[in-house]
């Protein structure tokens, strides 16, 4: 949603969203390469990868320091530490999920993280019929516990899948308890306050992008 | 992804998809307001709604068209049809849903589409043991009647719930059978033809978002 178009070459102003979300594109593409056995990438494949030019890629790197050889692109071996150090996976987050509906059920079993690093250390619901069911290996545990359970761990992120209803006032919970990143799959905007990152995923919002340009593909036939 | 800075103010001029995915939040915005009883928004209020300023509202819209009354805001009535049909969900889309795992079966029961107009019209899977069940009030078809389904009933657009390994050749065979509109929920990049368009929900990004913040957080603590 950042709107910032700041293209201050300073490493330490503040990159537009997009360019941490390309940030987490070029890693996926660099690993790929890598996992193929090739050893540097250039900008210009890295642009074509993700659709955009190579100026942009070059520039987009410029927020995070000095990348790259020049005439000699990157080196992939190098480049996947340091982006995954820029990114803030080059440690482990060990998360929660709250909410264990069927979506979050299918979030217990999503692979997808794996890859990343990334894992689910325990599960919560407010359901009598849920609390002490083991899903895709986890007890899921009570609400009451998960103040304990954040502080002990010392857990920083959050996977909010409950219903619209229960999402405020369950993220001022997790807020509460020490929790400072959200991601929150509730079709709702939810207030936090500005220490607190939360990342929507509304899949209507996600589909009234292919909406839009479905529609006017309609109109160009 | 799309990095395109261009601030033309011409109508006809592509807007970066950062806006029309403010378009989304507009009218999220505007219809809780309308749902309030509301009859008129500002710029200033719809800015304070997505954290931005309210020049950036009032840029957006210029994309689209003549927007509001000056000095007097927008009427929310006007609003709210006005940008559906920007977004294309003037009308309604019937979607199918292909790959009915944990992951597909969250999303059959998922509420968030249904304030928007989305709806499931079919749901598919290759997998003998799905074919055939009822799930969410559909009966999971073979992939064999893809193609049928998508011709008679027109559908355009469809959420891809299989697992990486399948996600480019199932989304090559719904291309073909004519879907212009994938939403991807599998973990990887599909290629496409440039008629065809593709919303990648990643989680692992959506999670990178959040360590990226969460990361810095702690260094400044």
């Amino acid at each position: 949603m950042d709107s910032n178009l700041n293209e201050d070459r300073n490493v330490d102003a503040q990159p537009p969203k997009a360019v941490v979300v390309r940030m987490s594109l070029y890693l996926r593409e660099v690993q790929r390469r890598l996992d193929r056995g090739e050893s540097t990438v250039s900008s210009k494949q890295l642009g074509e990868a993700l659709g955009i030019a190579d100026t942009q890629v070059r520039k987009d790197f410029t927020h995070f320091g000095q990348f790259g050889y020049p005439g000699r692109g990157y080196r992939c071996e190098e480049l996947v530490p340091r982006i995954r150090k820029i990114l803030g996976t080059d440690r482990q987050w060990p998360m929660i999920l709250v909410g264990c509906g069927n979506l979050g059920q299918a979030l217990l079993g999503y692979r997808g993280f794996v890859p990343q690093g990334f894992s689910i250390a325990a599960a919560f619901d407010s359901a009598p019929h849920l609390i002490g069911r083991n899903l895709g290996g986890l007890t899921v545990q009570p609400m009451s516990q998960l103040d304990e359970f954040v502080q002990r761990k010392s857990v920083k992120i959050a996977i909010l899948a409950v219903p619209e209803a229960a999402a405020q006032r369950t993220a001022d919970a997790l807020i509460v308890s020490g929790i400072i990143g959200i991601l929150n799959f509730a079709p709702v905007m939810i207030t936090v306050p500005k220490t607190v990152f939360v990342n929507n995923v509304d899949l209507t919002i996600q589909l009234e992008q292919l909406t839009y340009g479905v529609a006017r593909q309609g109109e160009i036939d």
